[in-house]
């Protein structure tokens, strides 16, 4: 038996480095497999794009990625998840797994007063993924846009007064009328997890945090083993380290040198890659 | 004499919204002319991308302008211009216009010690045109980045306590050591001369803010006059109403509406361009 057949190659797709979160994830609990990160940081931020540009944008990484061997895709991002799941799902030929779904899977089975609010950029609220997920599930949704934060995040400001100022502005305005009851916050946009412990202190204390880059990994593992369902060596391969390759739009450099805050540990391979454009 | 010869065509270009402060710097000095504005608003911001991708971006946006009939092309973006005017002048046929040495020249002009602090994007600031124009003309200059502003005033929060606060922190930063002398703050990013009121109260008060919008109004207005000398019917134009025709790579309709923030009245005549990508 092939024992590379057995290592599956996973392709990590973002708009730039926030999706490091759900790599970081995927690490964690998929530490044997081959992953290829894909940061489109000539064009980001997608929070603030349409529709179309991010569908077309997204659809352009799928490609490349399946040109690259990869076996599943992760679109590591809230907003391409948000604006075109259906799209790249149609356009690839392997497995794709978003962070919606997983995200708002995790929130509907810690809610008990079936209110939650999600937090994400422009273009993620505006979709309304979130919610329809939601309220598939039987829950209420609330959505709040939170264009500040993902600067604050690359500012390295993560633990700064002002993050905490804005997150509270944010967040007051979200957990207000109907929703004061709401029992649940979801992360919707990756940048957001390296939030945590602020907005862990921002929120009333029964709130539970949902970190969707956590309930996507898990999402992936559980397609893994369907599509490559386990055998004795693969546990003695979880030992063996992952392998990964980095692959930006932009500065490689920058790409390196912001990339390691998100992942929390050195990024070594990244190789700059030119779409069509 | 054909009377349309005396109105230029003159395009304006920049990553998004921020150019409109010079839009709007020039229709006031320059009412008597067409304008076409080009928000490259598919792939903003510039101001974190490498100096690569800057120029292709810039270059590809002057050659549309000049499909279109521009005469001039100012470039109304303060990184479009740092790090790649000289690309951008090689790859047109017609005069172009950038926004750091008027913003210098302006700056040299005022200042008394000497002594100047520039803010701006990271990008801005990394390529040291500001500090390059000034020192050329005599004058010592401190870059101090301010990624937050930009997203500050896309979310609407111009007159916001928060801004305020982030706004010292940065100032502080710049206006001491050998800065504290300085006295003038070039803002060398077009979504800053929103802040102006705010700035002024950050700043200490012998210091003078050079708007690089109206000094490059100004730029234009000089260079217009070289290739059209002002004739008496020039001045009977002046009374006509300008001609305002707007591009933009992503959402139309979101153009229309942050836009019109930045210009301070009504934008109709939105297309929406695909370029070559």
């Amino acid at each position: 038996m092939n024992i590379s057949r057995r290592r599956p190659t996973i392709g990590v797709f973002d708009s730039g480095f926030g999706g490091l979160t759900v790599l970081k994830a995927l690490l964690e609990l998929i530490p044997g497999a081959d992953y290829l990160y894909f940061g489109d940081t000539a064009r980001l931020p997608y929070g603030s794009k349409s529709v179309e540009t991010v569908a077309r944008y997204a659809v352009e990484a799928a490609h490349y990625f399946e040109a690259q061997g990869a076996e599943l895709l992760v679109i590591a991002c809230n907003t391409a998840t948000a604006l075109a799941l259906d799209r790249i799902t149609a356009a690839a030929h392997v497995p794709v797994v978003g962070v919606v779904e997983p995200g708002a899977e995790a929130a509907a089975s810690v809610s008990k007063n079936k209110k939650v609010i999600v937090v994400g950029t422009e273009a993620t609220v505006s979709s309304h993924a979130y919610r329809k997920a939601l309220e598939a599930r039987g829950l209420d949704a609330r959505e709040k846009a939170c264009p500040l934060l993902v600067p604050l995040v690359e500012e390295g400001w993560v633990e700064h007064p002002v993050t905490e100022q804005v997150a509270r502005i944010y967040l007051d305005e979200a957990f207000a009328d109907g929703f004061r009851e709401a029992d649940v916050l979801v992360l919707g946009c990756t940048h957001y997890p390296l939030l945590k412990p602020l907005l862990r202190r921002a929120v009333p204390s029964h709130v539970s945090i949902v970190d969707s880059a956590e309930s996507t990994a898990r999402a992936v593992a559980g397609r893994l083993q369907k599509l490559l369902p386990p055998t004795p060596a693969v546990h003695e391969e979880r030992r063996v380290l992952p392998r990964l390759k980095f692959f930006a739009t932009d500065s490689v450099e920058k790409f390196r040198r912001l990339g390691e805050r998100f992942l929390g540990h050195p990024i070594d391979d990244v190789q700059h890659v030119d779409l069509k454009e």
